[in-house]
């Protein structure tokens, strides 16, 4: 995460408007890569999508890789934007789990080029792809660890839980957000979390 | 499946001595893709770390997307193989769910290469990769409608609590499996079992 913090990146942009740049070059990033995949994806090909000059591409990263390493970043966070204030809406912790999984799902059917994206990184980038699901289970281990100490779930929750219900989570999403869209979200929220409820009541 | 068929492949080994050529190819193949990617990955070297000439391979495979095709067939019935004795001979579903689990880590551990088999099949044969996760949720699903029908675990049991439960062991495996070894199978079989456990009880 540190490339990407304004403070350490001398590429970081500096104005609103280098901001945008920045952002455009990323959305087409995502569309290149979600469709072409890492290899036959191109540094002209997202130029071409973003609709700006090679140039300013090199002004914001310096080869495929640093875009695809900052692409997997920033998904990764457009998901915990997405996501987190769902659940810090709910009002208690069984029902923040399902909005997580429900705001999930409408996530990724929205973004179906998010799953080809972050498991190619396993290829590209093994320490982005890491990195991504670490992250995401110290989100949930820390979520579920505060809840506990409520007593709104069970007492013993550890960083198995966490793994196994990011892991529900991405085959869910996977499933029914990308390939088949025949289920609706909720009933599929809804039984997931009726199951993992009881799963981690107290 | 129908390509790994002996009825419908011609190219299906007719003798012990030519299933033990295609074995050693298959288990070479696991190697080679294992470590170098299927882009990286060459017949030449697959046949080198077989011990077989060129024309033994081509007896068997027509290309390397052909071997990598059947490596993804294979390694999704080398699990089924290795977990299925041991679901099979648990007392009750909720130890067989444990048993699957632990014995799936035990998999895991022994054959790293897996993850990055399956997952690289979602970028070089997408009907494979489907194939291996549905073929599995098929199994997982049918085995838990059996069970509800004994009484032994709830009897709303759908397809969505399968692929939520194959999900928390595909990453329970990656985790705990293939990237770091500081917990037990036991140990993570045991805290992911009592969860499940209380989540599809009656």
């Amino acid at each position: 995460m540190k490339a990407e913090d304004p403070q350490t990146d001398a590429k970081a942009p500096r104005t609103a408007r280098g901001e945008r740049t920045r952002r455009a070059i990323l959305d087409a990033a995502a569309a290149e890569f979600g469709e072409k995949g890492f290899h036959e994806g191109s540094i002209s090909g997202i130029t071409r999508r973003a609709g700006c000059a090679l140039g300013s591409f090199y002004t914001y990263f310096d080869t495929k890789d640093a875009v695809f390493r900052a692409l997997v970043t920033d998904m990764s966070a457009q998901v915990r934007d997405y996501v987190g204030p769902r659940i810090a809406a709910a009002p208690d912790q069984i029902s923040a789990e399902r909005e997580g999984l429900l705001s999930f799902l409408e996530f990724a059917r929205a973004h179906k080029e998010i799953y080809r994206i972050i498991d190619e990184a396993e290829f590209v980038d093994q320490a982005a792809y890491r990195s991504h699901y670490e992250t995401t289970v110290d989100r949930i281990t820390r979520r579920l660890r505060a809840a506990a100490d409520r007593g709104e779930v069970r007492d013993d929750i550890t960083e198995v839980h966490a793994w196994a219900i990011m892991g529900m989570n991405v085959f869910l999403g996977l499933r029914y957000g990308v390939w088949d869209e025949s289920e609706t979200p909720v009933e599929v929220a809804r039984i997931a979390n009726d199951m993992l409820a009881r799963g981690i009541a107290p």
